[in-house]
């Protein structure tokens, strides 16, 4: 079995009592503790900046701003991101979400090989398409990507949290690739099964 | 829902015998028919070389001919090839199968992403990496790739093996890639669950 | 002189029947034997495997199908493709085919050069602009692509030849440049210089 | 004369007090606001994030962190990276402070134009030849990377500090490209002269 | 410090009359001596045509003959092209000459990081995304390139000087680049400060 | 027949003296004017120029220096170089005049599709490789490329010579292709049939 980063996870008892709270609530939601968490502990006040930034990003509405973007959709740029800049971690940990956002088991390996083939809206493509112009040739973005945005509803509002998600996933794909970081076993599986009823 | 094709598939009745013969002999065998059989069935003929040729290569025990790649090998290669192609079809198909040889349910998706982080032996990352140089700049392969084959113990024999693989399957990619060909369904999950014991 | 092959020929008496036929018919058409024949015969299963397919694409009367593609058309994405992987085996045969059926001495440098300049029909441009989207960016084919070719009066059928020409000489390409294939001297100069009238 | 953003920037006094205060404290220092301060003050989360995430990496003293990189040394990643990236303001930016650091006038062009020709240490060298590895091909980096790096003395922890902040800087790049953000011009000539000596 | 070339430079007054006298010229017009005038003249022939085909596009009046391209407008080809090829000698050569002839102190840095970003004008930007062209892609260059000329206000005569001064500084960078040849210092700091008025 | 160029030629007779001169020499040695004479003449400073430059490095004999390369390689470089630049005027011209003085009728369509595969010495090799990061990577040639030269015999002065004339004809390139100069048909079979004996 690889390690699952490059750089030794920091023993969670030790940690600063923000972060370890933080933590075991994530491990108490999700069941088990995504490694993220544990391989930039080893920095706390980059931790926090990190999960700061994240959270205003993905989950707006807890810093009090209201998203046009659905969660769905937000895990799909995510995927994306992380695809084209081949990071195992974020492709598989956030593919996960996807399926799950989206209820779609299918579409997060679909957006992963190749999102020009998913089984997304044309809404949804144009906000990929923008993603991408973002993640490999932002400088050469320019008023016609804005245009093709608007043609599908979007508004600039909406460009700013397409852009900064893409940015911010940019930023996180080199961070788990230059270090190693490895996805949780866990990941992989989730949101492909469909749940069995209660009592089923 | 996404046709599976820009062309439409064939009625299976009205196909010549042998590719009929051929196609129910899968159906009964996997439980559905991959779309790919009926995708190429349109044009008999091609179907009929593509398939030869498949085999000869996937499964040359069928020929007559000894490899010494496994299975898991072969199907690695494959979906390392259809990754870098971004082939929908094939990454979707194909990791299925690499899944239930390697008996792996994580490995597809680790290879798909990204190969240098996939846990997989150092020998099949070398086979991976020739792979990779033949997909990608087949004009610059030269001696120092083959010793880095032999390096590992493959022979020219094996080259020829891992070549041709990636050669028949970035021809598969084109192919399924500008049709509009899609996985089917039942791809995505095959593998990645362990089957309950008989009796449990 | 460099060998024509890092893998040795096999003897042609040595051969399966039906491909010393064949092997034997080639040379009394051509005068030689051109070296993809040996080169491949080591492994006859694939060879037959491979020169189906080649048929069905390249003369596919043989195998009972019209294409509206002439002779000339097709090896002219044939020579695009093989200059754009960089394939000295193909290029150079195949460009010696494409003389001799457009009947033209001078268009196969022109296409392999740089097919933008080559001094062919609007029609045969379109052609080609194709081939080499499926060449290069497969994963990126999209309606509008078709949509140029039906500009110029190309069918999906006619898409369909060309992109399976251009995959399976991509295939070939990957085979000939891996395994260091060379073109016979042969090649170089045929449909170069006009016939002599006969009795001239 | 340019728009200094697509994105309109906030009043300062309708800001809240914590971002007010941070801004005021900076334009008291550097003698006006650089527009990163405005153009992110539209979305405090974001801005409060990014800050803090800045900060722990390029200040790291501030978050209670020594680093065995120089205030040059992270100043020459942000400028090699943010020229990789083609990223307007944080070369004209950051190449201010890196020659206001490196007290040379000159190093700040040199290395946004073609690092391998700066006026810079061997150390420094390898030190942006590892940032471009992390800004350009992160999927690629492996031992051999890290082991570049141990030849000049840098440990693990120093190549954490390389790869963090070229990554923050690709996010920061990427915001500022796409909603065309431009730096103030008073960077342009920043560290260029030497200050008259008092008195003088 | 870094020697200004891999190459050494020749003793100026072992040099032939003719070169002798144009480097004194250039050195009493511009207070030293640019480095490029010493690195080529150790091949005195190459030296003359060199500046020749320089001073024919670069200052056509002196052949007689008149282009619509202003002294800015050349000179901002040179540097954007020169940013393309990555050539430290000409971003920081030529970069002076277009802040000194565009009497704009921060043009040249803007196009030299991003030509997209910069405070040019429309007419600029469309000359400078032909000579992108001709640098990068001179093969794809079409009609459609012209028709984006001529929208414009551009000839096909202007055409030739853009696509000519690009051409011959694609030449000139890669000289500068693979001899090591540097730039003078004192270029980094021309047309940067306002020069103070006459008794100021 | 597609017009050998956008732009007119001039009229012979309505030329200056000296470049009259030359062209009716290079017909009378020739038996034809090559179309660069004439698509260059309408600007004759800049025809002066590049034609003194040109055999300032092609006939380095006629400006009084001797140098290490033979005919045959300075014109496999332009060979090479221009195939990497998709030009077709100087891959078909100069592949004509590489056949002569290499006495070899398949070498320049081997170099033109892939020099690795090329039936040349290694010192011509490497002397391609080295062309070959000239014209494509120049910022990032570095001692190891002259290290790599020197190891077959080649001096610094045979390298600047590689380089120059990678260069210049890197220029020569673009002018060509943007101006769409297209080769004299004479050129196609030059060199490419064995002249009969005189008698013969």
């Amino acid at each position: 079995m690889t390690s699952p980063s490059r750089y030794p996870f920091p023993d969670l008892n030790a940690l600063p009592e923000d972060l370890r709270t933080k933590i075991l609530e994530v491990q108490d939601k999700a069941g088990f503790i995504p490694n993220v968490f544990l391989a930039l502990a080893r920095r706390p006040a980059e931790w926090r900046a990190f999960f700061a930034y994240h959270d205003a990003l993905m989950t707006p509405e807890t810093v009090g701003r209201i998203s046009q973007l659905t969660k769905g959709d937000r895990e799909m740029i995510v995927t994306a991101t992380s695809a084209a800049n081949q990071c195992l971690y974020c492709v598989v940990a956030h593919g996960a979400l996807l399926r799950i956002y989206e209820k779609k088991p299918l579409v997060a390996d679909q957006v992963a090989v190749n999102h020009r083939k998913a089984d997304i809206s044309p809404r949804q493509r144009a906000m990929l398409d923008f993603a991408m112009k973002v993640c490999l040739a932002s400088h050469e973005v320019d008023d016609s990507d804005f245009a093709a945005l608007h043609a599908h509803g979007f508004t600039d509002e909406d460009a700013w949290d397409i852009a900064a998600i893409t940015a911010f996933f940019g930023m996180s794909n080199r961070l788990a690739s230059f270090s190693g970081m490895l996805p949780n076993p866990e990941f992989y599986l989730l949101g492909r099964v469909p749940k069995a009823p209660a009592g089923g």
